[in-house]
């Protein structure tokens, strides 16, 4: 392969079903297949088809499925020991799968033969070669993953060395090196890859795992020492610590090191792809993530704003927009008062720095940040502050009354929901009732009745997120909880946030930000149409 | 320093409180700092008493505190420029401080000097000069934290180094270098940071950021290439992507590389003190933190579970006790039947492979699971699926009906919650009410009142933990909802879930399981006490 191509292969579907919580239907995988395929990830595993029939089947319906740029891939075992590879059911599942590429695993560490698989080193090497010889004879492009390669490499060098020449002759087209256990350091990775290299011919790969912290740094390593071929998750799940992080690793490889595994447009579609897939696993990506994190870019420090502010490589090593991220400001007490005018001035460009209320609000954030508040992604509820202080605001309805029946009936199975609610708008009242699938659905449903009367222009807004973040868990059910929820009307999203004990008391402040929000956004949207 | 000696340098109170969503009241601070002394940290950054009175504040109180091991950090700027030492009010801060030991951060890439602060190549020199002189002169330990150093390397060699000298000539200690953007290969890492060594007497630490999640290998990278301080924050918090995560490098450290940095019975509270300072920043450790994560040896794939039964090396690099964490199984559809004929015979020992509960029990959590259950840290469900499928299991009392009223009266602020409830216990019919913080608080408190009058022994019992999880929250206030609790009762601690689009027929689910797995419990001690 040429110097500077390197295959990204993905394995979320396979090691990363592997992680803690994790479970794919069969709508989720393919629409995790095709979003891998639109970053152009050269390999997809699929699944193994021979030890779980869901894969089988999955395998089946992927046919169908057109893609552009990936292979898919299956993965499996070499045969039994003692057993024919005519009479390995395994293998024949694989075959059957009808994916072109195949992934055959086997054990490089010699400990592992003896003691876990039982059988003797040479029996080991053979079930390798008959493998490998087998589905080249039935015309597939074969990988060969080295399990538990580096420590095998550092216990029994020749033997571990050994299973890659078999391998290598029985016609596998690349052989992948796995540190299966995660614990092998960075230079090592890089010397024994390089070793290696120089002793094969085929395209070497590396496949490592996240136990200290550094799969992303393992596998830059081995490329830099020479391997044509990545294998990691998208996002980075995986057994235990998880795999190699392919949404750090892909903007190393092409930003740094210069690699051209997918143009400029596809790496701006990085951190949506990330944030995407991250759903599907039923997981919230860790704002922390490199890259494609929402704090990846977010700065805090007020001398670090500053910076920013005037030249962004000061404290960014490239630019969010690159991979699709953005720049954040996070508004906080060590972020001073230049960044809350900054916010402030988005509502009111013309505010003077030494205007009273600048203070005023700094100091209104930050006592509601003790009490459990967070600011950061809730820029509708920071807006009303900021109104609510300098004056610019004035309610859109007062609440009268409320009242949420939960209920377990006499002699039935399902519980029930409903909020009672009594307003009043410009003299009005309004009073209605709504049922919902829980206490807080009745009651988002039943304000937005009551207040659709008065502002049918609510109807174009919908929540779109509801996040409930329990922070003092240890008060078990008396804890402190706060509720972020994010809302759309099609033209703009916005997020708001409450805080209580009560998750409903909470939901609610949160919920009338966000519709105040709304309403406000709209007499804006006149005013910038007709003055 | 002695060649196999690193010392540890903690910034959570300084570079990690810029994290996003960090702030720490001041007992959270003098929490952090005798956690991290217990764990004997060397030095303690506790602040920048320069540019926030609230930490000026703070390193009085620590005058107070005794600490073993750990010296106090006070971290500041070096001089203003074209301001004499005297007349700057920074450094008079960072003297009244009376920390023992000052960090004088100044810029080594000249960009940074000539667009950012805005002055002279020569005159940054003079300020890490002077500022070091002057402090050095006040007899306090100096270490320089040669901000941006590998950038500034790359793009003038000379000046950076130029501002090493001048730093080591001016007294300092510790030159620390520092990857501020994050951006930095590790091979570059390590070239540099060997070069430097060759050129400085005095040692030299490296201080990397996770931008591109390389932070805990490039530190590892700057101890090989002789680096004799490592700083980062306990648990990776910090600007952006975060620091370096100690709690990953003092493993590495001691375990990999043969550092005596602390003894083994101190590295076995490694998880205890992460789980800890997690706490106290209000944040959750993710499970898949290597070392110290829930998941960090949780194993899930069928023949994993095999192969570590065998042999614990086969997937683990260490054994998980020498850093205080536990080995566990996860019950899934990959762990295949094996690992659920474990959990079954925690409650069943007896129980034969072949029953055919055992594949019944298997579907049964797949359907949960489905669902949206997770049973990895539920124990306490778990062990009631189990008993209802074998038969050994009778409800405690039976629901006849509950009612929850969230109430925001006419004309007052205060929201109130009401449960009421009425059950039956053997015949015998139990009503009654309770008030609580909220519509779960309420529940919780009227359900443990209505069962008290019949099993007494329920008084012990009371939740640690609540936990909710918003399953698929692009549904909004519709979305399912996975509750997790937690309960003790003095002797032994366990878990339960329960999932619905009601958040509170989820709390109500797994405080039913809660409830009912304490009750079982007692009985079993009862049975082992007398039969």
């Amino acid at each position: 392969m040429a110097q500077n191509q390197v295959k990204i292969f993905d394995s979320t579907l396979r090691d990363g079903a592997q992680g803690q919580g994790i479970s794919f239907s069969l709508e989720d995988k393919i629409k995790i297949v095709k979003a891998l395929d639109e970053m152009q990830v050269d390999y997809i595993e699929a699944g193994n088809p021979g030890s779980n029939p869901k894969d089988m089947e999955f395998f089946k319906r992927l046919k169908d499925v057109h893609l552009e740029n990936s292979s898919v891939v299956a993965f499996g075992s070499t045969r039994k020991s003692k057993i024919n590879v005519e009479g390995d059911k395994n293998l024949k599942d694989l075959l059957s799968s009808e994916a072109s590429t195949i992934v055959i695993f086997g054990k490089s560490w010699d400990f592992q033969v003896t003691d876990i698989i039982k059988t003797s080193l040479d029996e080991n090497l053979n079930m390798i070669k008959d493998t490998i010889e087998y589905l080249c004879k039935n015309e597939r492009e074969v990988i060969f993953d080295a399990e538990h390669f580096y420590d095998g490499y550092k216990a029994n060098k020749e033997y571990a060395m050994a299973t890659l020449r078999a391998a290598e002759e029985a016609g596998a087209q690349v052989i992948v090196l796995c540190d299966t256990n995660g614990g092998t350091l960075p230079q090592e990775i890089y010397d024994i890859t390089r070793t290696v290299k120089t002793q094969v011919s085929i395209d070497v790969g590396i496949h490592s795992h996240d136990d200290m912290g550094m799969a992303v740094a393992n596998s830059i390593m081995a490329v830099q020492a020479g391997a044509a071929q990545v294998q990691g998750t998208f996002i980075g799940i995986g057994e235990r610590c998880g795999n190699a992080n392919l949404s750090v690793i892909i903007p190393i490889l092409k930003l740094k090191l210069g690699y051209e595994i997918l143009n400029n447009i596809e790496l701006t579609n990085l951190t949506k792809t990330s944030r995407y897939i991250a759903e599907i696993c039923n997981m919230t990506l860790a704002d922390e993530n490199p890259f494609v994190g929402n704090s990846a870019f977010a700065h805090k420090g007020g001398m670090h704003i500053d910076a920013v502010t005037k030249a962004p490589k000061s404290y960014e090593h490239i630019e969010p927009e690159l991979v699709g991220n953005k720049r954040r400001f996070l508004v906080s007490e060590v972020s001073g008062k230049s960044t809350i005018l900054q916010e402030i001035k988005k509502v009111f460009p013309n505010i003077s720095k030494d205007d009273n209320s600048v203070q005023k609000i700094t100091d209104r954030l930050k006592e509601l940040e003790y009490e459990g508040y967070q600011f950061e992604g809730a820029e509708g509820t920071v807006e009303l502050v900021i109104r609510k202080i300098i004056g610019k605001y004035k309610p859109f309805f007062k609440l009268n009354h409320f009242k949420i029946i939960g209920e377990q009936p006499y002699g039935l199975e399902e519980f029930s929901s409903t909020a009672v609610i009594n307003i009043t708008v410009d003299g009005k009242n309004e009073m209605t009732a709504a049922e919902g699938e829980g206490p807080v659905n009745a009651l988002d449903r039943a304000i937005r009745k009551a207040l659709e009367v008065f502002y049918p222009e609510l109807k174009q807004a919908r929540l779109v997120d509801y996040k409930v973040r329990v922070l003092d868990s240890e008060n078990a059910t008396e804890a402190k909880v706060r509720v972020l929820i994010e809302s759309t009307d099609g033209v703009e999203s916005w997020s708001t946030v409450g805080v209580s004990r009560d998750v409903i008391q909470a939901s609610w402040i949160a919920l009338v930000d966000s519709i105040e929000y709304k309403l406000i956004k709209d007499i804006e949207r006149k005013v910038k149409a007709y003055f």
